[in-house]
């Protein structure tokens, strides 16, 4: 399957996510782990185009999400930083998810300078993670 | 906001969807009213990516769907026959949607032979309306 980059930005905006998780960990310095991650869920016919995906961006996994339906998962820190964050910043999301790929954005940057190791950091982390991936016009007002 | 064609297709390769309506309406011949729509539903946060589908295409209108949701449709006969199909002839659709659009193709050219207005072709497009926008994989086996 040939891809292209405004394909795959067009498909982003309507399928894409941009999630920040927080765990529980008791493993970790805060106890809790931050988990950004980047998926495209799609059914299961059309996984092929999963595996376009993961090719095109040269990480991530397939795996299977919720009964019949399939993620591309990009979890690996580097990868996001160094290959999902540079193509969105080069191609630009025309969606509202471009918000959240700011701020998404914004964590990343924020764990790489480790400020998710210290409680003035991961408190930032969650402030930025609490007015993501909502559908209220609010988010539109939070600074990032 | 500037538009390009691949995007369009990734776009609607997620949020796109090529329907078949087929309506109870004493008014017509065979008592029932074809209505082949093509439409893209979004939140209103970002309905303006819905108005900028419609000066792409130059054809169709944004309406409320339901709730907070807008819909760009088109269900204009020559829109569909001379806009929206041949560009989808012309930018492949890589998800299953390729073989619902297929399918849309087949039956707003039947309209266009007015088959829909005879009982054979009304029963033809609703065996094709009957295999289309399905998530199961057995809607790749019915032919076209």
């Amino acid at each position: 399957m040939e891809m292209n980059a405004q394909w795959v930005v067009g498909f982003v905006d309507g399928e894409g996510c941009f999630y920040v998780g927080i765990n529980q960990n008791p493993e970790m310095r805060l106890g809790v782990q931050v988990l950004p991650e980047f998926t495209v869920v799609q059914h299961q016919v059309d996984v092929q185009v999963l595996y376009a995906l993961k090719d095109y961006f040269g990480c991530g996994v397939v795996r299977q999400n919720h009964g019949t339906r399939m993620a591309y998962r990009v979890r690996g820190h580097q990868n996001l930083l160094n290959k999902i964050i540079p193509f969105f910043e080069k191609h630009h999301l025309k969606t509202r998810k471009r918000v959240d790929f700011a701020k998404f954005r914004k964590v990343v940057r924020l764990m790489d300078q480790k400020k998710h190791l210290e409680p003035e950091g991961l408190a930032k982390i969650r402030k930025i993670k609490d007015s993501m991936n909502s559908t209220s016009l609010s988010q539109h007002r939070v600074q990032i």
